[in-house]
């Protein structure tokens, strides 16, 4: 069993977000930031998990509770700095294994880095580094001959040669459980801001001749904190690259890869083009050769092999067989559910709604809570009436049935297979199989009507 | 009372742009540029402000003369030179004082940088340098030990150990108004175009023993003009980042703030987030947690908390109340007043209409020229057929009705409250309260009626 | 005559590409990569123009072999090696002139650079290669005191000093015919791969006392090559930078140059604008003033001076006149030809019709197959039933028609000048000018009818 044990740091309310919900919730492609962090942390087969959570606690227990079960969730009931925080977690560790310590504001921190830095602690202290171009602010991280740190120094108590160092410390930690009950108790808070800082078991390290191993991250999003809603935006932008890089690495091809948003993933098969300013989000799967035109929004779509959606189609939990042809201007609603060789044109919303094999939509309708049969064609203009204004009423279509342009279809209704509805007509009642059904007036000539003119300018 | 004075140049014609307009109108963040320098004149409080234009002063004066009563527009008959332009001013200038030259196809200069100058140059002259990689074709800063200015000299005229300086004239002075008008009659034109340069002014300064301050900019884009399309997209592009991190700082969530674009102004409560590729222009003002989609246009939208904006809307000119859903592809056309609660859906166009509390047109409608009252809903595809061919009327819908899909409203007519509509009505005549109407002939079936159907391919 | 012959090698799978398409035939703006290189290669007026083709090579002459006659398709049976394509081509060639050799996945090579590198090259051989800061993995350049290219050293071989060489190899060459087919004689396939690999021709150059004169590319991009789709996208968004950039310097105003999306090309007048995030497909042609709003889609379109296209439109294979308006959120399909100051507004999807002077159709409308006269109006939810599930049928509306909201007009049918529809008739017969036709039911009251309600909370 492994002998890890991993705290993430959640408390902070993240006051520079100007925002009522706590910072860790604040997401990132997507998913709240803390939600990163705890996969992330997963993927190291931690034999705990500790959140310590403060600001804004029951939110985040309401979003990630019941995600995330394996996780011990920790109230700092005070917010009095770092080492004040990872103490909260103390009496839920064992003295045996290490302690590895996250943020939950720190999201695009990577497994891979993490073991790399657990390596390089083995049974002493573990210190994740980054070199920055400019590093005033952070703490300064000295080195001794051997490459060990030695110390962290403050900002504020470095001296010119020590701020001329770019490598900071950027918070995370690999601690041996050993020794952190001690070192914890041994932080005090005599300093400007009254706060216990994580930061000086470095020194007590130090005092108890146990060896800091410092990792430098690769890049520096790796260790890059959010505090406000530009930053979040920085690392929105760099998770959105990795994306898009990711499914173009597997053969997606995404024509225009800067305007492409995803917030969720994509299963994909080959040969699938994603034209410009696309945004997709939750759980998509797209199979083979299905292209996406410029300006759509999808969502929780399963899109068959060799679906063309058009541009500006609005897609959402919805299932698309093969080959359909969908948009431009289509609008899909939760189930609905197209068989292949579906055509949904423009400005046609389907809701609620089971469209049969080859059957089309393409002008200006409304099918809601409708079941259509293989080969109908729909109308120009067509309603189901579906509401009273109370309860809603199901349609049902059958095959090869020809809805007539402006049908009103009433439900609840029926319409027999090869039924031909008349254009413009109101349907109230079952129509039967093979037969044309209109309500239609007659067409007359107004006698002695005068239409209204502009007046003449003279 | 300031001893400032400023004149902005704004005459040339902007060849490269290929316009018909002149180049300070072109627009840098849905404002001319000339209107950007003029607001950032204002700032510094000047006793005067003059505009020295000629190129298509018409339709200089014909956008900005009422917009800015305070500035005096000079016209120089003939362009011969930045000398030339600022000699066309002299006459409205005083003996005492200092003169800050701007121009008007420098869009982004600021005023902190240009207080800074002021500071600098105290009684004497004071000039903006930028440093750039690729100094070529910019006239050279020759400092002294001092780090005074002693020339500036022109790409033609430097040496090789001239042209390697990276300090370059930026064209912004502040001249001593006691020296003005000596200084710029003395100016020639005996150089290859035949212009008077404002830049001469140094040499002269020089000789009369008056000191040039140099002030460098922090940013290059403070001091970069415009002369073609491809320079006004690039700073275009900056004033858009510019205007995403400032919301950002504040608050707002971009989620991708590389496609946000804004031509305009956004005042908001908090957390209000914004999907990709919006367009917001005018002046907008969203409430607390209001929510837009991806894809929308937005302009001069009043939106209340809570509201909820779905992608792909086109919002002009209208006012939403709280809590209100709207879209996706729902258009708000001018005078679309919405009440709290309501919803408006896809493909539905509100013109010119006011829509009470918690009511909703969901689909396919057209409501132009309408008062609707409370909890009332409009079925799809529902028009107002509020035009004639000559005229526009309206149409009156009370609380709680329910207007039946496909139902046209030939206006003018009321509703009362709680009536229906059935669905396919014309209603051509005032509806009673709690009544059903319809207009709708009888579904009968057509008999010996034989559908076309397509030849068997046998 | 031009004694240059042209290789282009395009034969390859692309195995990363995870593509049933051949690599070659993927997509820089809209058009496949190999065409790209054959367009440059034409543009130096070559004696012969030979590509070699292998995977895929029925697709590669299917969508190529037609726009191509000048080309010679030569079939490379199987893979082995750079060396031993060109040995394809060999046959085809003449003892004299000069054969340059370029690549069907390097599709950004343009013509200037390739006319420097002839023109270095001279009689002798030619060599383009780049100067990267990062050259792991590619083939160095050894040169000798007199700038000459002596070796080209692969990775493998390359001791410490030439790993430090940041020139590289990019692969196009130019070789004198007279040692053509004497040097791809003698390369051998001894090496790991088992492949000829044309680099080895420098050795034998070499050992010809033939001189090799390097040309190193202005920009990376113009050598760089494509193997996965990541490098298709990087390819892509340089291209597209180009055409907006070219757009621009022409005069276009691109308000957001890096969401602009396009695929062939523009020709346009004076002060055309293009708001955010549009994509242009094929060909198009804006008149003077034009404008486009955002988050439009554009393909074949034909557009006149002035006219205004509002923000989600989607126009194809269409032509609008001078000073009309559409959209937005207004569909133009195949075939809709639309005269001068005509009005489509939201909703709207013209077909296959041709719209007279000034009509219009502002809402919710489906007009296809149809002929509109002059000064026309279409109301709102109009619809042509053109179809009766088996044939098309056309509409003819003559001028100064008034056809009102929720017409259904079943063609075919005729409506005379100056007639006048009802709202919500179905016109099935021919209307006579200056007629009001109408088809409606009689507005009737409902007694006794019980409206639906939710049972109260009690």
């Amino acid at each position: 069993m492994s002998d890890l044990h991993i705290i993430i740091l959640a408390a902070g309310k993240g006051t520079r977000m100007y925002s009522k919900m706590p910072k860790v919730l604040h997401q990132i492609g997507g998913k709240p930031m803390l939600a990163h962090v705890m996969d992330t942390a997963l993927q190291l087969n931690p034999q705990s998990l500790h959140v310590v959570i403060g600001h804004g606690k029951e939110q985040v227990l309401a979003q990630l509770a019941q995600t995330y079960p394996q996780a011990n969730w920790v109230e700092q009931t005070e917010q009095l700095g770092t080492g004040h925080a990872v103490k909260s977690a103390l009496p839920h560790m064992p003295n045996t294994g290490k302690t590895l310590v996250l943020y939950g504001d720190v999201p695009l921190i990577d497994a891979p880095t993490l073991q790399q830095l657990l390596n390089a602690a083995g049974d002493e202290v573990g210190l994740l580094t980054d070199v920055l171009p400019e590093p005033t602010g952070y703490g300064r991280i000295i080195r001794n001959a051997q490459n060990q740190v030695i110390a962290i120094v403050e900002e504020k108590d470095a001296n010119a040669e020590q701020k001329a160092i770019a490598e900071i410390n950027t918070g995370i930690f690999v601690l041996p459980n050993a020794q952190l009950s001690g070192w914890l108790n041994a932080l005090n808070a005599n300093n400007a801001q009254g706060e216990y800082y994580l930061t000086d078991v470095i020194a007590l390290a130090n005092a108890d001749h146990i060896a800091v191993h410092p990792v430098q991250v690769a890049h520096h999003y790796l260790a890059m904190g959010v505090n406000n809603k530009l930053q979040l935006s920085e690392l929105n932008q760099i998770h959105r690259q990795h994306q898009a890089a990711n499914l173009m690495a597997a053969g997606v091809t995404l024509i225009q890869a800067s305007t492409f948003e995803m917030r969720g993933s994509l299963k994909h098969g080959q040969d699938v083009i994603i034209d410009a300013n696309c945004v997709l989000v939750g759980e998509n799967a797209f199979g083979d050769d299905v292209q996406i035109g410029a300006h759509c929004f999808i969502k929780n779509a399963k899109i068959g092999a060799g679906t063309v959606v058009e541009p500006f189609s609005h897609l959402e939990d919805c299932v698309i067989g093969e080959n359909a042809k969908i948009g431009p201007y289509a609008r899909l609603r939760p189930k609905a559910v197209l068989a292949d060789e579906v055509h949904i044109g423009n400005f046609v919303e389907i809701k609620n709604s089971t469209i049969g094999h080859g059957s089309k939509a393409n002008h200006l309708s409304y099918i809601g809570d409708a079941t259509v049969g293989k080969k109908t064609n729909i109308g120009a203009g067509t309603i189901t009436c579906n509401y009273d204004g109370v309860n809603k009423y199901r349609t049902e279509i059958g095959d090869e049935v020809r809805i007539g342009s402006d049908t009103m279809l009433v439900a609840p209704v029926k319409i027999g297979d090869k039924a031909t509805t008349g254009a413009g007509s109101v349907i109230t009642k079952d129509c039967e199989s093979g037969k044309l059904v209109v309500a239609r007036a007659k067409q007359v000539v107004v006698d002695n009507w005068v239409r209204p003119e502009k007046p003449s300018k003279s």
